[in-house]
């Protein structure tokens, strides 16, 4: 039900600009997304490395503690690395990783949704111990006349989900991190219901390796608790290996609707929905039963990670939910439902 | 210069009544421990396993949703089954995870903090979904007229951490999951500071694997943010490998000491200390160089899991720091140090 928009992807890395002349973008996806007077604005998550100047050596760029961008530079013929994966290159002997190439965030704005104007600098940039590997998949959510904005903080410390707010998206205040380790895919609820805020949330366990979706509660957005399992995946289904939380909750007649990813053993991602009652966000009343999207365009099924479509946000805009979402880790796609239906897909459970 | 109680161990499964007929105990160790009316009061956890009637079969112990125990039986020819720890088996294809023993909390009490009187029915028994596998290592926090005790609840939704409080050992009030998969080692402060209620926590972040002591702070004690590093593991150290918090924080005239546990890449589990100003329990002042105690006694290097000393639990009196710890998850064991020279070990860093 969800319609493609002819002129996908909406953004790509070529027209972005580095945030330095020794780096290139190759990535420009899961972009958060909001209204804000009038426009469409996106948060889109920038990834860059440094321009390759030696095929023989494995750049991996990082943020030291004092906020400079340094690069660690390995041999490809170095048997102590097992660079098998593009991604991440990991010692074999002590276990360090390092990644292969480090995210920031970019504002994008658009009077139509469609045609976005990207800024030519960051809009938030690695400022923290916690954030040495970057700052990923932006949510925007509006609570109040304030913005908060929680993004994926990553380090070797871990993963985890930090909180900025803004009253303009000009001046940006730090609310630290408000899940450790490891923990991302946090979607906010727009307001409070039964007088405490709501989170989902995805706690990552090494152990038993359950990758569901968590609820919490907190009375001031900064300290969260009463941390409960929402929604697992489900065997032999497309979200089978893991689910996580997507847009941040929509507020519909017929409760809370969320859009949420889900990967397959394959890490095939695929998007479903699912709708909880107004006052009982921790109570799935209806989900879809297949996926609402599924890679399928060229540039979902191939790009920097192959086969993806994942998204930080969606604006309901006359009944149309635009939902703006990662394609293949790779660029900004949009794909078009009007509300009702996709409520009407829903299946009671 | 922490000293041996010469009764050591303390308590040993022997002394243990199972909670039912067709279990055996197989540890009593990792004891949170408080001073309560003129006595010592332990929270012992008490690990037990379904008596072993066929050599073929391994028993796996679980509790339903309803809160029954109930046993999955594996053969132990079944190929689909890596049965090579003897502590948890794991279904090859799926990665399912099914531990062999289940642990409950048992409330024991002593006037002299050495002859323990040990009840015959558990405190707290699992009671969740997030507690399927059992509840494990208490650690218990006088804070105003209430004790509130966190422990780590395990299923197969990951390795949480739970809070209940009591204002007396005998009503029981849960407070829910404060800390979600994959944390635990969490130590409450006794009091607030600058208005806000502290804990150390260790998350166990499955990528980066770094497994290090964070500070988080609350308005309430059940919703928890602001989440920081605190306390590294030191490359080539006895506490290389991870380190988790020990007993709760203690108020001493120099600040709060903490005790903490360690462990080498050899899984061999140490315990050190270190001290924060009392107004800033996320910056480390002092602490101590090597090991504080670590494995040497036969109870101690031999047991269900070898070279484990780990604390759950300290108690001060005239001036001695009287510290219960869990020896090779096995028994409870007691080691008595002047907080003084304890204090005096420190480094400062």
């Amino acid at each position: 039900m969800f319609i493609r928009h002819p002129d996908n992807p909406l953004i790509t890395p070529a027209t972005i600009r580095p945030s330095r002349p020794d780096l290139e973008v190759i990535g420009a996806f899961n972009a958060g997304a909001t209204l804000y007077r009038g426009e469409v604005l996106l948060l889109v998550r920038v990834a860059e490395r440094p321009i390759v100047r030696d095929e023989d050596w494995v750049q991996c760029p990082y943020y030291t503690p004092q906020g400079d961008l340094a690069i660690r530079r390995v041999h490809r013929d170095d048997p102590a690395w097992d660079l098998s994966d593009p991604r991440v290159i990991r010692h074999r002997a002590t276990g360090e990783l390092l990644l292969t190439s480090v995210s920031h965030l970019r504002l994008a704005r658009s009077r139509d949704g469609v045609r976005f104007s990207v800024s030519d600098t960051p809009w938030l940039t690695p400022a923290s111990p916690y954030e040495a590997f970057g700052v990923e998949d932006p949510r925007i959510t509006r609570i109040g006349d304030h913005y908060y904005i929680n993004y994926t903080a990553v380090s070797p410390h871990g993963i985890a989900t930090a909180l900025v707010s803004t009253p303009d998206f000009v001046h940006i205040q730090r609310e630290g991190i408000i899940f450790p380790p490891d923990n991302r895919d946090v979607t906010l609820f727009p307001e409070p219901v039964n007088g405490q805020y709501y989170c989902y949330h995805r706690p990552m366990p090494g152990m038993f390796k359950q990758m569901s979706i968590w609820l919490a509660a907190s009375p001031d957005l900064r300290h969260w608790g009463d941390s409960r399992l929402v929604l697992a995946g489900r065997p032999g289904q497309w979200d089978a290996g893991r689910v996580g939380g997507g847009a941040p909750p929509i507020a519909t007649a017929r409760g809370w609707l969320s859009i949420y990813h889900g990967a397959d053993e394959h890490d095939r991602y695929c998007l479903g929905a699912f709708l909880t009652p107004y006052d009982e966000p921790g109570r799935i009343i209806a989900r879809s039963a297949g996926a609402v999207l599924w890679p399928e365009a060229p540039y979902e099924v191939d790009g920097f990670f192959r086969n993806v479509v994942f998204t930080c946000g969606a604006v309901v805009m006359a009944g149309q939910v635009r939902l703006y979402y990662g394609a293949a880790d790779a660029t900004v796609a949009l794909a078009e439902a009007p509300l009702d239906q996709l409520l009407d897909t829903l299946v009671p459970c």
